[in-house]
């Protein structure tokens, strides 16, 4: 059933043979997300989610088979692009990290690729493909100068200045969240304190509000199952002290951070990304609150729109169709 | 005398009119200086510093009278570009901020130069037109992703990503001492706590000496006149305890903040100008000593330059004379 309906997608195809081909990836930790887009659309014609690794294969395996599966059907693919959650180095197409992805170091992926298929692939992180794909298509249609934050269990982002995506020497450049916010101050992610991530992602919200009851701090949250930052925004807009303040330390270090960005980058537009992000008022408020406290001239605040992704899950796809279309 | 001089000067440029002639000028608080290049060479064949403003004449006014000389004897110029010390808006030429410079505020440069002599200058800021030449002539030529910054009376500086300089939506973007690094820590020259510049520029190394001198510890410095960052460095290198103190906590927060830097722009090169910077291992030593541990990964130091400007104070003016040519 699901073959005939392949087959069928791909007969489609064979009718837009004049158009480019673009076969895209979205890579995560869970799924392997790939889309196929003809030069004319940014609504893929085939799409594919598949698990990241499984008994079956791991990611490499599966995305290989995944590509053989499409050139069986669509020999003419004119490219080949993927978003990829980790640090990349561009000039080589050789992930550098992925922790995510079964763990990738130092994977030759674009090598591999070309040597399987003939076709080179163009490799990016998957921030920056977001971050391309709302610039293109999404919340910063309008803007040159992006600042793209995604804040949901880490904080990351990317730049784009006057149509110039930042990447970095090695692709190393998105690691936006990972800034001294509070020298001394909680464990990130990373290893290291007191950076934005360790302030303001849902883990750190989820461990800000632990800490305080274990602290004796009353709250309407159960103990157990450990609150997360979703059950804190819901016990927050039911009125939960603790829950509204922890929502507001996250809005107040948020407010140095992109404070911060602003004297680094200026952007003409800011695109709030990630599930923590959509917090509403709860976060907002006292993250507007605190970037205007903290921000040194209302010059970087003049004309300056704060907005939110408008892609979701698609951004990652988009961007990295958009991307391999720019640079054919 | 003079006047025999510039004239024979001039005559000599009649021999090179076939090249591109350009005008450039580097505006000061102090002094405005002027070079006149042709494409040939980063050798200027005529140089001019004027006193910024005087009693003959606002900045505007000087400008102005050393653009008109010049084209007097040379009324080919291809080009006129200029550092600025402040905010630019690129996109209509307005300075929209220069403090140091009469009080520079919202003066529409470009028109008035354009309306005046027909001529659209460039115009850009200081700290990215020197980040621009130390990138083409001097410490960054074998790299395509700079971190420039010069630690003197502030903190300031440049990026260049894959060859893309960064100016943000306003010309803004160059402000990347004002990051905070220590929440409510001493007060920074733009009005708000805490920054790098507050901590690790020349006036934030003298403003730990008095303080700590106030408190009561013991120094070979005197307390009249008062210490500058020169002559603490100077009381350190005769291993003035309080001196080494300054310079090392100046060098801790440096780490922070060039960590923060590495995991946002990922250069392959830092260029260190200003003359802080140049304090030897007295300010490098604690310096590369934090940033080695406030980095989150050894691959933001794998293969990092790290080296000194090489113009000096040509730097603004190099880069201003490189940026029109690469962009007439």
């Amino acid at each position: 059933m699901i073959f005939q309906f392949v087959n069928f997608i791909f007969m489609k195809i064979s009718i837009i043979i004049a158009m480019k081909t673009i076969l895209t990836f979205d890579i995560g930790g869970t799924n392997i997300r790939a889309g196929l887009f003809t030069e004319e659309s940014i609504q893929p014609f085939y799409t594919k989610k598949i698990k990241t690794s499984s008994q079956n294969g791991s990611a490499l395996e599966n995305i290989l088979s995944l590509i053989k599966e499409v050139l069986a059907q669509h020999p003419t693919l004119d490219a080949i692009s993927m978003a990829v959650p980790g640090s990349i180095d561009n000039k080589n197409g050789i992930i550098i990290k992925a922790p995510n992805v079964d763990g990738w170091k130092n994977v030759p992926l674009r090598q591999i690729i070309q040597e399987r298929f003939g076709i080179i692939p163009f490799i990016e992180n998957d921030a920056s493909m977001a971050a391309y794909g709302e610039w293109k298509h999404g919340a910063g249609r309008n803007h040159n100068y992006i600042l793209y934050i995604t804040i949901s269990t880490g904080v990351g982002g990317a730049v784009i200045d006057n149509g110039h995506l930042l990447t970095g020497f090695r692709g190393l450049g998105t690691e936006k969240g990972h800034m001294t916010i509070v020298e001394d101050g909680p464990l990130c992610s990373c290893g290291k304190r007191g950076h934005l991530e360790a302030l303001a992602s849902g883990p750190a919200i989820a461990a800000y509000v632990r800490k305080k009851m274990a602290e004796g701090f009353p709250t309407t949250l159960p103990a157990d199952p450990a609150p997360t930052a979703k059950t804190i925004a819901k016990a927050a807009k039911q009125g939960d002290a603790l829950s509204i303040e922890a929502f507001r330390t996250a809005g107040h270090y948020l407010g140095i951070g992109f404070a911060n960005y602003l004297h680094l980058f200026n952007p003409s537009c800011i695109i709030l990304g990630g599930g923590v992000s959509f917090s509403g008022d709860l976060l907002y408020e006292p993250f507007y609150e605190s970037l205007k406290e903290h921000v040194m001239s209302d010059q970087y605040l003049a004309g300056l729109e704060i907005t939110y992704a408008q892609l979701g899950d698609e951004a990652g796809l988009i961007g990295a169709y958009q991307w391999s279309l720019d640079n054919l």
